[in-house]
């Protein structure tokens, strides 16, 4: 019995890192893959890499029956493309944005461009895709709305800290990425020649992923809402998050102390670790874990704590794949116990 | 069922990719895996790349009985830790380069700083390791010598032009490596701020793949003994070979000629594969692949022939696990069957 | 007219960029430079990259009168090798971190690793060597204390809100450094392939920057001493500071105002530029520059603010020439008005 | 007395190199400098990285009357810029291609994609800028073509051998480049995250620099006409190239005979080296060097020379201040005299 997956967009490099993925599962394929420019060749053929795809071939539409989709749109545009079959019944997960923040409105000004949500009605129903938290309601969804690569480092790095009440509501989120993130085909501003050698912040305090972090870690306590300063960068490596997250100790809290409720949340989890030393990147290229790595730096009060992960796999295919598990009631761990690639 | 395999140094990069990749093979399972500094540590402790590897203990001897051996020691130093294997009936794949010149005295020449081989009749009986050339032997032999990283690359670029005989013997071979062929613990001199950034030659026409190389070209044809010049080059990457092939053509060769001639030749072969255009290193990363291209250059009577493969995998570790399969009668791709990483 | 400079170790990265720098400057040329182990060596030999210096050796010990001296020895060792050069009224600036912390002991607990510092009465006549804050001490030290990279960036970045009392006194420092910044010959952990493709933290909240951010900041204004959480990141590209500082507004300031003194207080430094977009390390790779980028994130009541720099020059050998230049009486800029390599 | 330079395209990596460069001649300095997407704007603006140009405009033409011209504009449309300039008696210098193939019909077959070209009459004219070989032509030329990245490097390795008959006419040369090569604006294909971690090979023996490197050995000697299969590859750095090039001996010459008869042949050059040991690109990042490495292989009757320089200087702009010097009567290093960025 084998489970049967589409894939919307399977050319950006979400779309890629889920074949590349899905190969490696033992219950699942895919039977049906879309892109725009790249439609009418084989998958194997417009990517090498995916050499394995020789007869799988890039369509237009989704043209096969499906038991679940995943959508890899870019952002603003996946939620029209999954309404059909959010409709149809199939299992839907938005790799993109377009699920994640609640709040009516937040849509229109973070992602949309000013333009409104297509299905604002079905924005309460769709669950935040992070098993750590919501593993439950993942089970039963129909819409898993998958995290940014950004919060998926950052949430898990200070959910046990925020749900313990072991910190105050003002947070800072330092984070790194790799150029990958910034997706394929976006064009002059990513070149070899000008990204190399560089790091760079941008979007500093005006990145849609600030209020998805606010609104995930407002959602682990009762109390002030989290007030999130944002700042991502690109460090010149294709795969890779690095969250430094700050956050000021609300009481008097030891190392040990801190590591003891860090322990204790991720006991269940099969994809986060708290790790004893700082984490690399490099640690979890290409497979799907989060190393999270808890400091008290008692001198000024304030805890540290960051989170790694590879952006293209727990930062987004990987951890579509471990919902997909979830919600087809599977062992959430199919097709994902990987070594990461090293060195 | 489920064969026992025992690694020979696993915490060189050739160790922890052979760790990696058996994660994923359907039949085999690492029971034993020796190093030196790092014995007494879990694996997944040492390298937290290899995490699913959590109760493997790295230990100073095999401790445990093994079904295969793969050894991944220094070249010079291998072939006496196999000897006890070899000796006790055990499938040995040697990794290093001990076993693959056969000529007498060639081992003290090129490897073995002078010293002699350790078991000098064992040479003509290990079988160079490429099924691409050597399929039926491997799979009845006792000792596999697994092929350099570079020769993989050059001589399946040149094999089906040597064999059909469409090229002289003298021929170029210009290899440009990625910087983890140079193994790890190996010091300053690959340090990130010196060899970042810089491309160089090193050990020009006097590298000891060099008469590898010649040895198994000589062994496709009749005539004169091929002459190879041999240079390797460092680039700024990790992983990643790309051997670019020269050789003068005997006669006229047409560019379909050529092309009919490589592609019948690894018709049969899962794991080389003849592109039509220039193919990039990182299209096999992480996989088992080896992308071959070979051009006509009519203006100068020149046959270039270019293979791509990742070191640690087609150029070492995948490479003996899929010499393992076949000597162990498993399917020749079982656990190999991967897409690479991209980007 | 030429002034003669003396470089002990001219043999690190901060050594042999001040010898690349000083190739272009109009009123000083280097007489003399020590090395370990490549006493005996010309500098052009022992460094291709160097090639000007065809003529100059590098001896065990300075061996020609110097009007200037700079010391590149390790954190550590560098006050000791100094002093006999202070004793004999030589102006000396030294590019270790020996002489920055004035506080009594916090050599010792910081820097000596237990050990006192030799000459501590020093101490306190030593000159912190960052012209945008301390020209005219500087224009008559005998002694700079050259500033650490990290600090260079971050006092730079945070100097103008606290002077003005913008920002309250706890503070965040995320700093990302090239890898040039671990120096040269330090083995095993930097090589290429464990650090490529990688980011990590290391030192969270324990490096000797952490004070020495601390008691610049606590110079520029009355008040509660700043609490300053520094944590430092190794990305991979070979030169490079990016630090991101965070710091709560203590009032509203506007970006407008915020501006307005950021660009006041730099009016007259040739080498700090306050700059409108997110700057790029890159864009001062290999010259003078502190780019400084102050944002408020008025959601948040946050002040984040950037400054970047090239680690090798505004972060240790420019940095030591521009000291000179004004210990000197010389333009601050002479030799120093480059543009950056780019790309 | 200072000369006035006009650079036509400051905004390509040539130009912008260009402008670095000329911040440090003494004896001339840019006056105007073309751009078109980016008329309007200040040089420093545009590009951070050349911040002392904070009052030269970008302007659509050469608007001051200037003592020489740099072409700096894509092959093919480069030539009919300078034809304005060569006909009011402006000296020109073209880093384009458009002047450098002599042969009626090379430029149309080779550069201009079926065009022909705008100034036939010209082409005889023009001088081939490298120094090494044609110094006292380019010091009376009105035009110089500057010569190509890879041809320099590929020339000053061979050249010595050829004029000296010491190899045959058949010649391979492999050569490998960074990717500013691809010059600025060059769009999808040369993205940070499908180019890192990647070599490959272009252009397979179609390159429009073969037969300019077939026209510069042509010219060093009576005889049967050179026949150069070249193969550029880019690998994952930005600057820098390395061309290895092999070429069969034409009788015995030993190690001894070949360095000598190459020192002898560069023994004047100021900025070609014949150096011991394997050289690195990394040696000459930013500065005007050439270092060329020739190796006897004796088993197979081979010479194998090495030229590496960084593709944006000695390979572009470097070398076109070089010619600028000779043809203003300069010192032949004014302003070159530097040290490369290391590491």
């Amino acid at each position: 019995m084998s489970y049967r997956v589409g894939i919307i967009n399977v050319t950006g490099f979400a779309g890629i890192e889920a074949a590349r993925l899905l190969l490696n599962h033992p219950e699942a394929r895919i039977v049906a893959a879309t892109g725009r420019s790249l439609a009418g060749k084989r998958l194997a053929e417009a990517f090498p890499a995916l050499r394995p795809y020789r007869d799988l071939m890039i369509t237009a539409e989704i043209d096969a029956s499906v038991d679940v989709v995943f959508s890899a749109l870019p952002t603003g545009e996946s939620a029209k493309a999954c309404l059909p079959f959010i409709n149809a019944g199939v299992k839907c997960i938005d790799v993109a944005a377009d699920f994640r923040l609640r709040e009516p409105g937040a849509f229109e000004q973070w992602i949309g461009g000013g333009q409104p949500h297509p299905a604002p009605e079905l924005l309460s129903e769709a669950v935040y895709g992070l098993p750590e938290l919501n593993r439950d309601r993942i089970v039963a969804a129909r819409i898993v709305a998958n995290p940014g690569c950004y919060p998926a480092a950052s949430v898990l790095a200070l959910a046990p800290a925020f749900a313990a009440g072991l910190v105050t509501e003002q947070v800072v989120v330092d984070a790194k990425s790799g150029i990958s993130g910034a997706g394929r085909g976006t064009g002059g501003g990513y070149s070899y020649s000008e990204v190399n050698e560089d790091t760079s912040a941008y979007k500093i305090a005006s990145h849609n992923h600030q209020p998805e972090i606010q609104q995930e870690l407002a959602a682990l306590r009762e109390g002030p809402a989290p007030k999130v300063t944002f700042v991502p960068h690109l460090v010149p490596m294709t795969r890779g998050i690095h969250a430094t997250c700050y956050a000021p100790l609300s009481g008097r809290a030891s190392q040990r102390e801190v590591d003891d409720v860090y322990r204790e949340f991720y006991d269940a989890a099969p994809f986060t670790a708290v790790v004893d030393s700082p984490p690399h990147t490099k640690h979890t290229l290409g497979n799907n874990m989060c190393l999270v790595h808890p400091v008290v730096d008692e001198r000024n009060g304030m805890l540290v704590s960051i989170g790694v992960l590879d952006n293209l796999v727990k930062g987004a295919a990987g951890q579509a794949i471990e919902n997909m598990n979830l919600m087809l009631g599977l062992d959430q761990t199919a097709g994902l116990d990987l070594a990461a690639v090293y060195p």
